[in-house]
């Protein structure tokens, strides 16, 4: 009965839902006039003025006249986030690279930081010693008011402390990352913590390319895959907060490739980095992203190899996209990570497996597309999880802030 | 922005909306007091006795003492669904029956007609002629408003409206089975249709093995494979709804038995009643339910080629289910149709993959099941569906009925 205590509410929690979408528009739209709120929400004008209103008063948002527009003819007031003022803090745990950032309500980046690190083991104090330190000092360099802290592992993460349970790229197993990340940081905020792939499907179903799709799956290449769903535009994270481990799917279960999850034949062990590297020798001993693009030049080059190895992980990649599609039924998959490399070397492969083997109903409208925030896809979700406090009750958050 | 309208409520809508999941709980737990209605909507209890009164004036539900209670202590008084005055049709096309039914409100199955017929390619007149003719039966045989007509189909169904997009089990693609269905029964009422599978989850989920979770798939085997999968308590149904095609994910993609949708290697394929019965020789010349239940009762009896074709289609249905249990995270899987009969006789094999595959944390707490609603699951969802209006907007649905 999950239904009923979501359906009782009192004309305070209305109002209270009714800021959180605005804002929420807001935050997504970047500039919106207070005609496409009124007509999004199905409220009257003069309830959106009141809302608004609201929203300016607290200091969240702000009207102007968007630029480039006023020289001809009436100017139209916009809503617009008051990003300078309102930020919040993004981290992002890769394998080959921590980043933290400073985003604005509304998702611009203001400013960040960047460590490239060596693939080795690294641990838990390590990485929360630098992201801390970068943290300090991007709070230190800024006026405004930092509302929330969120941050992007590649591993599994326990929704309800921020733990990570899993994370065998650098090797951690039940580490308390996002508490003693918020330790360091000092900031006296706790510290959101979300799996890599599962905040890519949120960013790009907020502001990448599935804006306007409530359907859709992103799969994250880095030395593993990993994979966000949105059903109905929420994110489908299971009982536990577990789900969407396509990487873990296994496409070539009892002849595959080992798996550093232990398995043998899932998706990650035959479309990663590690199985493309493989197939294509190598090529100029290189290792990691540029290895993957190398490979990918060297394709277009026309190197027989190097098209082989693409054309070996296209037809696996085939594999789990079909499998995901059959499943889902999706209006779109969006490839990120390493795999914004690979897909369109490898789409023909792709395209000729969902040809032949995903059901015609479900083949008739989807669409595949590389991400559209390109290298910051995983720390846009971060930033995500920071606001997620503030648009799901912007008063209340705020004056628990101040 | 999909949010946006569904946080806006006006009193009367909340009112609205408070009298659903009344009806809702009603219907679902069967006899519910005051006191856990109030616990669950959070609703003190005089408004829950207006919410009551309204919905008894309405002739929806009734108070009383439950049977076996009233002997000892103070009797407790408790909402029950009017379930011999108000009733839904549900209808159930498979590959080797036909059924309907009178359910009334409350999920109880009140009177019910069944068809056995051949396997043979059948037309959507004859189909349609024989489930009308039985609807008209048990409709006049019956007191009491009918409020919705259900119906189960073997395919892939068209929500708008009721049209069968594929459903190869029978021969059909693009047939208008709801409106000729409704046009037959002549009642006035439109024929909700879905596919079999996604029925049989919302089923389980409801008044099934998986009543107290949200998180559940529902693997349905009848000549072929289909699936339901339940995602925060919704069924998920994907851009077009067609999603959930469990059976068509691809367990061995180079090397599998051809599929009935013209692909190879589906689950379907490898796990599906053909499958098992090729493996096992064809047992006694069986074929259907009654050749698996010969194969399973083989293998018991200690015959090899019985239990070697049992292990061959548990380790494929292990691969499915492995890659279901990672996808999402599940809380429940659950074996219905002529895989009730499978999965206990190949659990251990189930079982060793989800332990070989299965990534730790989501292994922790998955639990597998047969159905608790024996052949009735996909019956059971027709129904659900039957009284969907009703239960979304009581007193609106009823005034358009009478």
């Amino acid at each position: 009965m999950t239904g009923a205590a979501a359906g009782v509410r009192t004309q305070e929690q209305v109002r209270q839902r009714n800021l959180s979408e605005v804002l929420r528009c807001v935050h997504k739209e970047g500039a919106v006039s207070r005609a496409v709120l009124s007509r999004r929400m199905g409220l009257n004008r003069s309830t959106i003025m009141d809302l608004t209103g609201e929203l300016i008063a607290a200091g969240l948002v702000r009207e102007g006249v968007p630029t480039g527009q006023g020289r001809a003819g009436r100017p139209s007031i916009v809503v617009m986030p008051e990003q300078e003022k309102v930020y919040g803090l993004a981290f992002d745990v890769a394998v080959d690279r921590l980043l933290a950032a400073r985003v604005g309500l509304g998702g611009r980046v203001l400013d960040r930081r960047a460590a490239v690190r060596t693939r080795a083991g690294v641990d838990l104090e390590d990485v929360v010693g630098v992201l801390a330190g970068f943290g300090r000092e991007l709070v230190a360099g800024a006026d405004g008011l930092c509302v929330g802290v969120g941050a992007s592992y590649c591993g599994l993460i326990k929704r309800a402390d921020g733990t990570v349970r899993y994370g065998p790229h650098l090797g951690w197993e039940d580490q308390a990352f996002g508490p003693e990340l918020a330790a360091g940081l000092g900031l006296g905020l706790p510290v959101e913590v979300g799996n890599e792939a599962h905040l890519g499907a949120v960013a790009e179903h907020v502001r990448g390319a599935g804006r306007d799709v409530d359907n859709l799956i992103y799969l994250h290449g880095d030395v593993g895959v990993g994979g966000g769903i949105i059903v109905g535009g929420k994110l489908l994270d299971g009982d536990a907060g577990y789900g969407c481990e396509l990487g873990h799917m296994l496409v070539n279960p009892f002849d595959g490739r080992p798996c550093l999850c232990g398995s043998r034949g899932c998706l990650e062990a035959e479309v990663g980095e590690e199985a493309l590297l493989d197939y294509a020798g190598r090529a100029n001993g290189l290792i990691g992203r540029d290895g993957i693009r190398a490979v990918v030049a060297l394709a277009a080059a026309g190197d027989t190899r190097a098209r082989d190895a693409l054309d070996r992980v296209g037809d696996w990649l085939g594999v789990g996209v079909v499998n995901l599609i059959n499943l889902f039924n999706p209006a779109l998959v969006v490839f990120g990570g390493m795999l914004s490399d690979v897909y369109p070397a490898a789409a023909a492969r792709v395209r000729a497996r969902i040809d032949a083997h995903v059901l015609p109903v479900s083949r008739e409208r989807v669409r595949l597309a590389v991400t559209a925030l390109g290298e910051d896809t995983t720390l846009a979700g971060a930033a995500e999880l920071a606001f997620a406090g503030l648009l799901d009750d912007p008063l209340h958050t705020l004056a628990a802030l101040r």
